[in-house]
């Protein structure tokens, strides 16, 4: 047992925080001002494409991504850079190429794509020429069941036709959102998890309608290409697009999950930090009854219950991290749920006592808690609710003694 | 001791219900889309004023305000009359002619104002033909400790000069928002509580910049007027524009505390009750895993500590008002600190668990809960943070023993 | 409405108070000598029945029984002084001769008892030279699902013969304890309500053995009569020791219910309030770090909640009392739920801060705190553990919207 | 970074385990009945001497002490041993000679120790022939601050004399308990942490007395020789019984405060283990309304977050283990301090839950769970209530932005 990282991790970690510290911090105050200045404008406004072209330089791009491809990190060398990327969610892990749901179509195109599609579809992604969404949630099942996803792509020749709404699709109001992977049935009655199959429908397919940004506690992340709710009304795309085997959407959706939930959760993990730190600056340096607001009160406990919070989470997700790149997926199931239970409610008391910390700034849009505390909150149902993956846990540990 | 409500109270509640179902409730889509299609635009649109209509018609209006300007009623009878407008917070105290920060300022125009005063800015606030903005909170200190104020009012010749600014002033963006009564310092040198003088200030007057819209959790309240940045640079107001007493500003700020706090109170108690209408109404129509939500885990213990917590609350609320009515505001003093604690801390948690039991919906413009959570969060740091209550509530609760 | 109590209350308030200041609190250590050097008695020691001749003469006898043979006093009435009597737990309820199980033991007989088992059993309770036990809660179901009991009471011409296992029968290891109320099953194949009958069980029934005191946290409760384990083999009475018709067991202890319910809960209130001052006490006398713990961290925060959570409590335990007298039992069943729920671990809560403001002095055998600890956490489990009662109650609120 | 054991670790591990199942558990029903054979009596009863053969025999006997004199373990080796003997608390620890505060008192003498206070006391303390406590809290002042001790050591001639109270003394009711090492003040007047010395003073030596136990929760802890309240007046050792140099006794007892911690913080974490095993045991037999209790309500989230908790708690006790072996208690400072934050608060809830889940049984003497909550409850104020760790945390949390 060891808990020191390896020299790639500390190489990689040195980097990306000074490339954070001269590039990324200062873009912040610049950032905002543009998204100021284009309201009712999708996508990220001018000063990510600079950062881009710096990180690009410095060899801190496609770092998610293991394989030739990419940066060839293993999930635990990946994990405490996605941390960094979380100090500033919205720049960062965009800078890097970095940034969900691109993250996880890359990896299962990387994966299960056919060369044409990899040509196609990820090339440009790794490039940051095209985005793209990932088309799962819908509106009215609780998705967080696969089994009860409702879309259907019903094969029709040598295509394959899809009905179906879906919303929550992340990326998906930015125009530069070239392609979706939509998740839906191919055969309703098919053993519970191979009915599902995942195909590659192109944003411009006739029967594709982007209807609205859906909302996060008053947030619309244009910026970050929103969250789409989308209809596909008899939206055709060939058989060639479809990812994989048919039947095999839901086993292509578990493999692109841990991951996805190891780089969300450090980046909540830097979102956390980032909390602490704007806490600990606000409290040393704001006077009320004649003393700084660190002397007083209840403030010293959430500064010491957040720092014994996010070690012991920043330790769960990286034993997580290390489960899955020595037993696999399926051997770190439980941890991974485990993440997903622990580290949005962890980071939501967190921002939220920096919040406090703060008084009326803590909500307003001077600083950057509010938002940082709406994506946390959100990511409590991304993925299906808590309490889903807190009754599969349980049921789990329940099996031990039945 | 007595539980029941007393029969003008039954009256009102009826009343005001019948109200709520005929026209309040059903107008709450025909807000959305008329919000929908006036981006940028500040104040209410055009069904508030239909509603108004209709609530003047049915004697539904100024219930807040005591004696014979308004409609008389004791705080402890206007308590539960706030509790419903609470459960439409958007649409019903407007209806009403009952939404902050209005209120509180009729409040102190009718008890401190001159004739003068009352007939230039009070009357027309009565028939909601002007707005106004309550004008304390300074972004640059802890102004829950009034003494910390540092807008300064100068006297100069027959005028006072007005220099500082302040934040989050409720209602000022709304172009209908004619004037403000200002909080600041008339004699930094004089006794603690005798430093702050309070004086309307014409949002016309030269020198008077609204600054831009502050946000609560991503929400910037347009509708409501939003929260004001303001500077006041050499700002000048005849001094017949002081309310009361040089000197006299904390302890008018004081007395309209305790009425606001029962209503801000009320009506989180109806937001409350209106969250656990919906978490009903989804958990026993969405189904996942085979059943509804409501017959699984963990629903059950929310739905029924929310009964119990929002029970204990209303109970403590309306106490307060009796002992406002019966002793005063300075006999009333700790519960009307007790329920500034409970109330938001309550409140946002049983939004939370509805918010939680909706899945993605609980947080999207779809279901009103976001806006809600948003709305009693910031509650919580309104009027000072929960945690300056705490503290002074504990010294008093000491001295029993010292 | 009107939260004031009425002349019949603040007469004995005044009343109880003066005694509790004059006899009770300084009787406390006396107490605590007495039981040191009697270990393995079980039953209180002299100074209680000091204290009852004093509460006689007071005229502080009985009150917890409305009508002739009690008070007369109505649970609205009654429920501020079994508060009182809560803040010394050991000595105040049993000196008045209120204390559980006997209070609720004494209510049965007195509405359901015949004559004759009135003269034999009700008459000595009320004047506490016997006492009482009711064996109910069974180790080996849940019993608080009535349903599930298992002991048998089978009728064998003019005898009822019982069989079967109970156990946390409070008050039975006392060798005064002269009788016991049964709960058991007649007719199991009755409707699912009809099939208990309360039988009454002189202690000296032969096949009536008491194993063994059962513990709360350590403690044995021994003074109180503590809680038995009691084994039923073929123990024979005669049918006229039956309570009532046959079959009707489940609708006596639903009576007994809501009174019991005010009492501990308002008996809790008590401990809490008693909590709150050793807490005040503690934290403005010891220093630590040079200045008083009062003035330090978190304590402040302690304090406050308490207070505001006690305040809250309060008035929802007056208000089910209230219920009862205007309404009803049925009409209360909400509330008398709310209050089982909300009573102990808002309690809890206060007592383990009590406690940790202590250091080692909190969990020690110096303070009360521990055992009042306790004494809570224990009632978070009779009548049912909390989650019982949620889940119930959550029905009948979704019933509403169904 | 690897989270996998050590083979050391894993063979330790695997005996450990064998030795549990096979002697250990089946033990625990005899501890149990020779404990109620003998009321009154300090020490462990029969049943300890026979498993401690038994644990000798098989290599498993002073696992905690490093070097030659003990198994040689560092403190990450030996971290997941104290977690397996933490599942049988008042056993394991006892028959492996690895119970508090023998182990403390055997390090500082092993460490700091001349040869002749290692031949009189080490020796036999490493053979389990005598026991030992460790005299530092004080009833009277606030403990945790070492500069607040009272104990006087006044040096005379050879001798030092000692005069002071000291209380909750683990162990020293053990009539086997020969030796105290007493902290306290050889000179007031020196700088704030060279004031305290810590000294050699049998149980035997006139002017010590023994004067009773103190109770935790309810718990005499007789059997591990209690908590004892001892009293110096004019106790005359001579010099040589001084441990080190004089002026010395506040780094002594930071040494021994690292190893400490770990042992009772990976043993919580095997008293959490046994509660969730327990709990799970209790809710997939025991049947109420219908279903066993695993198939209701929020006992599924409970379990969850039990899982989720405690393996969190000891990712960061073995990671402050690991940092204790390579940096040295003073670069583990931040997470000794963390962990005795974290593990008793959260072994409590996971206790807490288990004895919910077991109704009546959850508090009674017929599962460990009461016992194990006390322990770990006292816990919380051990080595100075949490309070203090947690501001000092903070401050030093503070320091990184001032």
């Amino acid at each position: 047992m060891d808990f020191g990282f390896d020299a790639t991790t500390l190489d990689f970690q040195h980097r990306l925080l000074a490339f954070m510290d001269e590039f990324v911090h200062p873009a912040e105050p610049v950032f905002e001002e543009q998204q100021a200045a284009r309201p009712g404008a999708w996508g990220p406004p001018p000063i990510v494409a600079d950062l881009q072209v710096k990180a690009r330089e410095r060899g801190l791009w496609n770092l998610f991504l293991p394989g030739a491809r990419g940066a060839g990190l293993t999930n635990l060398q990946y994990a405490p850079l996605a941390e960094i990327t979380g100090r500033s969610p919205s720049l960062a892990p965009a800078a890097l190429n970095c940034a969900a749901p691109d993250t996880g179509n890359m990896e299962v195109l990387s994966q299960f794509g056919t060369p044409e599609q990899q040509a196609k579809w990820l090339d440009p992604l790794l490039e940051s020429t095209i985005r793209s969404g990932f088309a799962m949630t819908e509106p009215d099942v609780a998705s967080s069941d696969a089994t009860n996803i409702e879309t259907s792509i019903v094969r029709d020749g040598d295509d394959y036709v899809i009905n179906g709404r879906k919303w929550y699709i992340s990326g998906a109001m930015d125009p530069r959102c070239a392609i979706l992977i939509v998740m839906g049935k191919t055969d309703p009655t098919a053993a519970r998890h191979q009915q599902q199959s995942q195909v590659l429908v192109p944003t411009d397919t006739p029967g594709v309608t982007i209807r609205r940004g859906m909302h996060v506690m008053g947030y619309d992340d244009a910026d970050h290409g929103g969250h789409a709710e989308i209809d596909f009304v008899d939206a055709r795309v060939p058989v060639s697009n479809r990812i994989g085997e048919e039947g095999s959407g839901f086993a292509i959706a578990q493999a692109r999950l841990g991951p996805g939930r190891i780089h969300h959760c450090m980046r909540l993990i830097g979102m956390a930090e980032r909390a602490i730190e704007l806490m600990c600056r606000r409290v040393t340096s704001r006077v009320a009854f004649g003393r700084p607001l660190a002397d007083q009160g209840v403030i010293g406990e959430w500064i010491a219950d957040s720092r014994v919070k996010v070690e012991q989470l920043r330790l769960l997700v990286l034993k997580t991290a290390w489960l899955m790149d020595t037993v696999g997926n399926q051997g770190a199931h439980t941890e991974i749920q485990s993440i997903k239970i622990a580290a949005p409610e962890t980071t939501c008391w967190i921002i939220d006592k920096a919040m406090q910390a703060h008084g009326a700034a803590g909500v307003s849009q001077d600083t950057p808690l509010a938002q940082l505390w709406a994506a946390a909150r959100t990511i409590r149902l991304a993925d299906g609710p808590d309490e889903v993956h807190r009754r599969s846990l349980a049921r789990r540990e329940l099996k031990k003694y039945q």
